[in-house]
Formats: structure tokens, sequence, C-alpha cells
């Protein structure tokens, strides 16, 4: 895609100053744009690559414009990261593949396919399935029975989609993801373990992305549920009967135990871990490599770990985290000692 | 799969109360039970419901038979979660595919697939493989040479078996799951890694049953081992060697390094990290997100980890953990000075 | 394989001590090594082994040649894991299939596929991708458009690799791994997550070995880049725009989080976790489960973490982890008050 700097500017709105006629092809950093290229600046501290930069236009708060080299063709907008992100939608439109299925997709007659939809080598769809307008299902892509996949999604390469499983419309299931695997629930009989038929599925809404290898375990009995606008990051399990709010994101290697709810417009950090049958309340951000082990019941910022040390350090005080407890007794009765000593000058 | 409450009684050893002819299609949960459904009371919290419930049949213990609504069938259990997983296992047994190599599988001439077994499209078998009886392997998994596939085990879509790995009888392997790749050995060489083959394999006993997307290394020169009845949940990763004793059961995105020697019966919780080359003794709980960083010789309850905290709180007194053996010292020198000082009175 | 005492001798360098004619056939352990079959001795703790060993061979320091039994050859070498590594590389080469496409694999007739390249059932190799000589792609795998592959590299089954990705020489990418998903960047709009398209790639040196199911995101704008030597294991996860320095290994399940730097010859633990946006120098060493919050400016080794203990004690000095700020300003004023009231005294 090529579009112009006034063409931007209109679809976006962003104010123009400068030349509304330079032919712009792609995204670039500050420092490495050239000809033809957009940047931007977000943080106040890339303010010397906005003045030095060579991009033939830049995406900055009014405040910058006097730090936008002549030349360069400024495009103000009120958050100039936001306006990075829908220009880049606008020049790197995700490319479609053509409608079709390919020859080696083996398809169940049960299936439907929409006629607009692309299947790509290799996949396999079962009975049942549904696959909505404008899908696109990438070389490789199992899809069990029953599952519902809505208008405008894209299955990356290698996705395994198990029965039942709905997927809503404009979602982004990267490779490698496995949605609807059996929850991990068992009882124990006299130290063997019985395993839990699990008979719930997973319900995806709309507006969805999520991370290559990335899994979503089916429900025990009712559904794991992933509302709309969430976006979740690679290598995340989230396990049965999780149900995870409107708009939450969450970074990588994140683990989520069964039951667990989470509410809406959350940030949750990469490696964070999450026990089970907990609530976390809406608006929570959780700090990476944090481990929330109770209810989080109000909005905030929350963290939990311990600092990197030089290992020879850290080890001494590794040893110490074990008398805390003692530590805490001991310091309580030197203040007694203290205060009674006090006491008896007095 | 429909049975009445008094086939489900006599076949499970349930004490039954109440009509022997209730016809029951589902599981459900106490709140949202209805017709042809049964449900069950695993713990006392959610007694409430069970009085509420509209299940046409419930299991439950003795003591509980005087909250179970009139017009509810109760099936009496010693361990109502265990009944119910009995229960469950009846009502929604495993969909298993009919018997036969798909058109498109690729079976190389000198694998052995047992005739009642179901290969499914897109899956490539390799020479010397043998698929036992009543195995199911769904579609696009990758079976290398010389696997065996013991008798009614299944492999979720997209699976990948490496060369020489042995699964026992009745394993459930879900997809993503990688089993055999090479272990994470190398010596150094003046800097430069030089590669250790891993001539070892992985051996898997019966009534494994293993996560999405876990990935289980084969030995350096001897064997990992997945004992009989061993449950492992998604993303965990299984190292070179490592060999985990009979029915013990480790939640999600655990990661167990090399040589590790794990027991019989032990729970080990999410997110945990194992370090290397130790051992832990049989009947071991681990609580979720710790770190094992050294054997674990007896059974019992162990954990690691520190506590969600707000984050403004959190930065405090993280950095005093860096302060802790200091801490120590200076309390320890309070305390003598102290004594000293009590002396001196005297 | 099989060589004999003196072929391995001469082609490694090691001091042969004994038969130059004994067949080898296969590495093992010391304690179980028989007839034709060559160990070694890599840590003095095993040197009870060694005594008893009936190995044909050993591979050991000078310092040990005493201990070698009468009748077992040594190998003499300056370190012997690394002999150990070298003669299993030549007792042990990886079996590299035959030239030749598979019939089932779908290959765009605008790929350049090297005649010596190995591509294998069911794989997906799209326009413009370029298979080096000798390459392996082994079933199951996706490469996407322009992806590169160079010479001699190996891409186990079922690995995903996306648009434009380049993977040097002698690669060893193992099952599952995905390389090239997009980075997780999202702007925000009135808390509304809007994509930002990743439209920079993943540049993969020379000798890289991945580990199965791990991800490695391309770059925001820039690629992402993994250098020669790099060793990566099972299930870890590297963000986009990260950067890893030569020969820098890493253990499973550790995740790196946006745009940070890693320097060469770094040795990373496994479960890690890296967050954004830092810079960790050459010669790092991270202990395994360590979280690296900010950089690492200096050569060392480096840890974090709590130590395990039995869940009830843990429990009481978990809650006094939060009180760590309090407990040093408490501790401060009693060195204080003890500090005046002996000035008191005096």
């Amino acid at each position: 895609m090529a579009l112009t700097t006034g063409q931007l500017a209109r679809q976006l709105g962003f104010e123009l100053h400068g030349d509304a006629d330079v032919m712009l092809r792609r995204i670039n950093d500050l420092r490495k744009a050239g000809e033809g290229e957009l940047s931007f600046l977000a943080s106040p501290k890339f303010l010397p690559y906005l003045r030095d930069t060579r991009a033939s236009a830049v995406i900055v708060r009014e405040a910058q414009l006097a730090d936008v080299p002549s030349g360069t063709t400024a495009l103000v907008a009120r958050d100039p990261y936001l306006g990075y992100a829908r220009a880049a939608q606008l020049l790197h439109p995700r490319r479609r593949p053509a409608p079709g299925v390919h020859q080696t997709a083996v398809v169940d007659a049960r299936a439907e396919i929409d006629p607009s939809a692309h299947v790509a080598a290799n996949c396999a769809i079962a009975a049942g399935a549904r696959i909505g307008a404008d899908v696109v299902v990438l070389a490789g892509c199992v899809v069990a029975e029953d599952v519902v996949i809505g208008a405008g999604s894209l299955l990356g390469p290698n996705v395994t989609v198990l029965e039942g499983v709905t997927i809503g419309e404009r979602c982004l299931i990267h490779s490698g993801a496995v949605i609807g695997a059996d929850g991990f629930g068992f009882a124990n009989d006299g130290g063997e373990w019985v395993k839990i038929p699990q008979i719930g599925g997973v319900v995806i809404g709309n507006d969805v992305e999520i991370g290559a290898n990335t899994t979503i375990d089916r429900g025990a009995v009712e559904d794991t549920v992933i509302s709309d606008g969430v976006k979740l990051d690679n290598l995340i399990q989230v396990a049965h009967n999780v149900r995870i709010g409107r708009n939450t994101a969450i970074a990588g290697c994140t683990g989520i135990a069964g039951s667990t709810t989470i509410g809406e417009r959350c940030a949750i950090g990469g490696g964070v871990g999450i026990t089970g049958h907990i609530e976390i309340a809406d608006g929570v951000t959780i700090t990476g490599r944090s481990f929330v082990s109770q209810s989080v019941p109000e909005a905030g910022s929350y963290s939990t770990g311990t600092p990197l040390q030089p290992t020879a350090k850290w080890r001494r005080n590794f040893l110490r985290m074990r008398q805390l407890d003692e530590f805490a007794k001991r310091l309580k009765k030197l203040e007694t000692k203290l205060a009674h000593s006090d006491d008896e000058k007095c």
C-alpha cells in the first residue's frame, strides 16, 4: 500500500503541517527512516532522533512540531503511538489470500465453508465445522467437529481448534495455538487418578488475538470464556473454566489456573502465575513475573518478586528468607525490652 | 449415552434413594442442571446450590441426603467427586472414530498399524512405527521411526512423536505435544557450544496423560521415563533424563530440568520450576509457582514465593530483600548489646 | 557408525592408551557400558564408576589414567566432556534423509528448493521461499513466503516459519517451534486495543539450535535477531525486537520481553523471566528461575528467588515479606535508640 500524507491525514484525522503529496510506503524507526517512510515520536526520550530524522513524514504531538526537521511533513495527533498503529494498519494491511479451499485440504462434506474463506494446504476441517466469510485458515490447521469460526478471523499455520469451540469475528489465532484441549481434571481413587471427562467448551469473542503455542482448555462442565477484545501473547496457559473479561491483555508465558475469573481492561505482565478459583477485578495491573495467590478485589497495580542480585550475595539473603518470621519475633522482643528498660529509667 | 439412575447406581456401586428409572443424559453444575441431568455435591460450600437444584439426580454423601430436594433422585457415594468422574465417563465417553487409515495419511510400508486403529488426515507415520489396537491418531500427527504406541492410546491433532519413543496403553496425548525432541546438551569449546547427540529415548508408561504443547525431551544417553498413571498438564517442559514416578500429577507451565527424579504420587502445582540433578521423594506436594532448587527427601507440602502487594509497597519491600543478611546481622548485634547492657545492670 | 579406538583418537586428537583396534559402536554411561561401547569421566564424583566400568574404551583426563580398568582402552583428552560430545557426533551422526520432495508436500512453483534438500510429507512451502543445500524439512512443516533457510539446517516435524524469516546454516529447529509470529504490540484507544502491524522480521544466524515449541516473534518495525551459535531450549518465548548475542545459551521455559538485548556468551537458566527494554552484558550468567527486572551491565552470575520451605512455615514467612520495609525502619529506630541510650550512659 502507498498513501500520500494528505490521504493519511484525512483518513486518520491527523492535522497536516507540510506537503500533502508526499508518498508514504512504509513505517520505519526515526533513526532508520528515509524517503517514502513514515515515523512517529511516542516518547520524549527519542526527541533527539526526531530532530535528526530523515523520514518523509512523522506523527507527533502538537508540542513537538517545532522539533520536526524542515523537509519532513508533520502529522499531528493527540496520541502519536495510536496514530502510528492506525497508520501502520493502512500502510501494512495483512495479506488476505484468495478465497478457496486448497486441493490438499481435507474438508468433511458436512462442514460449511463460506465461499469467501481461504483454507490452505494440508488443513483438516471436520464435520459440522462452520467457517465464516473472509476467514483464513493457513496451512496445517486442524479444525475439529462443530467448531464455529466467525467472519474475518485468521488462523496461522498449524493451529488446532478442538470439538465445539466457538471463535468470534476478526480474531487472530497464531501458529501452534491449541484451543479446546481437555482441562486438567482428575478425581483420586486410592492414589490413582480417574479422568473427569471435560465436556465444556471454549467460547472466544470478537477481536481476540491469541499468541503462538498458547493453550486454552475446554471447560470441565461449563465453558472457558475469552471475551471480546482480549489479547493473549505466546505460550500462555488458560486452564478450564477460566473467564477473561473484555479488552484484557496478557503477556507471554503467563499461566492461569482453573476456574479463575479475570476482569475487564486488566493488564497482566509476562510470566505471571495466577492460582485457580480466584477473582481479579476490572482494571487490575499485575506486573511481570508476579504470583497471584488470592483474589484481587480492587483495581490498581500489584506485584511480587524478589530483586536480582549477584549470586553470592543472593545465597546469603536467600537463606535469611526462611528466618523472616523468627526475625519479626526477635525484633518485637527487642522493642518490648527496650520500651521496658525505658520505663525502668523513668 | 443415556443411562437410568438405576443402571448408574448398579454400575458404579452408588446407593439409590429415589426413582431408579430417571433417564440421565448429561452431567451439569448444580445451579444449571435440569431434566435428564446429573449433578453432584463435592464440597460443603455448594450445599445451598444442592438444596435448590433442579437436577434429575445428584451424587452426594450419605450425610447430605436430607438436603436433596424431593423430586431429585439421590445417588449416595463415599466420594461424590470420584463418583462424578466415573459417572461422567459413562455418560460422556470419548468418541472413538472408526478404524482405518485416511487416504491422505502417509504411512511408510514398514510401519505396522493395527487394523482397529484410526489414523486421520495428513498424518505421517514412519518406518518401523508400531500403532497398537484401538489407537487413535488424529489429524496432522507425525509419528517418527520406530515409535511404539500401545493399545487404546489417543494422539490429539498435531502431536509429534520422535524416533524410538515408546508410549504405553490408554495414554492420552494432547495437541501440539512434542515427545522425544533432543535434550539440551552441549559441551563448551572455548566459548562455542558443541552439540552432544541425544541418543536416549523416551519411555512413557500406561494411562499417562500429556497436555497440549507439553514437551518431553529424549535422554542424552539413557531414557527419559514417565511412569504409569502420570498426568501432565499443558506447556510443561520435561528435560532429558528426567524420571517421573507413578501417579504423579503436574500442573501447567511447570519446568523440570535435566536428570531430576520425581517420586510417585507427587502433586506438583502450576508454574513450578524444578532444578536439575535432584531427587524429590514419593508423596511430595509442591504448591504452585514454587522454585525447587534442591532435593526434597521427605513427603510433605513445600512452597516458595512472595506475596502479591500493591506495586508501590512492593517496590519498597523488594529493595529490602537485598538487605536481609545485613538485617540479620544488625538484629543479632542489637540483641547482644541489649543482653550485655542487662548484664551491666545486674 | 562404528569406529576403532585408533580412528577416534586420530580424528579427535585423543592420546591413546591401550588397544587401537577396539571397535566402538555407541556411547554409554560408565555403569551400563559394555563391549563395543565408549564412555567418559567428566566429573570426579563418578570415579568409582570408572574403576568398575566394563566399557571397551573411556575418555578421561590424564590424571585419571590409573583408574581405568585393565582391559579398557583409555583415550586421554584435556576436556573429557567435550571429547564425549565430539566422539558422540562421530558415532551417532544425525540421520539425513535422502534428497527430494515428498509427493504430498505442497511446494509453490515460485519456491526454490535445492536439489540436495529433503522436504518430507505434508509440508507446505510458499512462494519465494528458498531452501538451501542439504536442508531437511521434516513432516508437517509450514514454510511461509520468502523464508530463507541456509545450507545444512534441519526443521523437525511440525515447525512453522512465517513470512520473510531468515534462518542461517546448520541450524536445528525442533518440533513445534514457531518463528516469526506477530509480536505483541497494541496501542490503546479509550480501553480498546488497536493492533500494531508487526512488519519486522526474524534473522537467525548460523549454528543456532531452537527447542521444541519455542516461539520467536517477528519485530515490530526492525528485526528480532538471534546471533550465530545461540542455543535455545524448549518452550522459550522471545518477544519482538529482542537481540541475543553470539553463543548465548538459554534453558527451557524462559521468557524474554520485547526489545531486550542479551549479550554474547551468556548462560541463562530455565524458567527465567527477563523484562523488556533492558540490556544484559556479555558473559552474564542468570541462575534458574530468576527475574531480571533491570539491565545487567556487568559480567557475573546473578540470581533471584526464595527458598523452598515446608508450606506451613512458608505461610508465616510469606506474610512477613510484606513487612520488610517496616522491619527495616523499626530496626533502624532500635539502633538509634540504643546508640542514644549508650550516649546517655557516657
